[in-house]
């Protein structure tokens, strides 16, 4: 059954892990797992997720050359199970933005500390993509 | 550390569920989770997963109108743990195509129901896609 965006995003502000894709001017898509938040606070969703190190320019790491050549990106959050009744998947279709500094990231690295303990005593270095959620898939065997 | 291409062949066998990232002509990337098989025989590897069922067209289901458009993708495999020493990822890149029938769907099909006893009462309807690897990367905490 499709999820609709409510339920969307339930599933995916509860998720640990996601997968993000994203494609620059050489049309290859690119793809890298993530930890992330989602603030779905006042109507808008935005998620962010941050790189662990500062790498040497914002175009020496892939994701954020892709990022900086053509925004749009998609996250992927799912489940597996060797009981199919049980999979999940929730997909976000979005726009991409890097935060290297000033407060944007630092209100994203803030949500991310919050989220996850593992961050709190090694908080990420690196830019900030924030990713503004145009549009919400979903599908689940069972509601 | 750093995976080499051997060690990334290993863990993407055998892992259960991988992410297919695909990208179309509009330059948006689009991504599914997928069960898939991996067959490393002869020097080759060879990457195959299914459609459920059949589509109305080749075109109907995003992920093959993308290929058909362009045959690069990024298939990734990742263990998420919330003890982050556990942490690990491995990317295929490479160039997909699709079949609709024939022998390659045959035998798409066959390594698809000895890897997952669930498709053998109900086997995919649908095309198979197949992804010829190109490039290894991976990453694990530790080794």
């Amino acid at each position: 059954m499709r999820l609709d965006p409510e339920r969307c995003q339930e599933r995916m502000a509860a998720a640990r892990v996601a997968h993000l894709a994203t494609t620059g001017r050489d049309a290859s898509p690119h793809l890298v797992p993530i930890t992330f938040a989602l603030d779905s606070a006042a109507g808008r969703a935005l998620l962010v997720t941050a790189v662990d190190r500062k790498p040497k320019s914002t175009f020496a790491l892939r994701r954020l050359r892709n990022i900086v050549e053509n925004p749009k990106v998609a996250v992927l959050c799912d489940l597996y199970d060797e009981d199919w009744t049980r999979l999940w998947w929730v997909r976000a279709d979005g726009r991409a933005a890097v935060a290297t500094g000033g407060p944007d990231r630092d209100a994203a690295l803030a949500v991310l500390c919050a989220k996850y303990p593992q961050y709190r005593s090694d908080p990420p270095g690196g830019p900030v993509i924030m990713v503004t959620v145009t549009a919400w898939s979903g599908w689940a065997f069972t509601g």
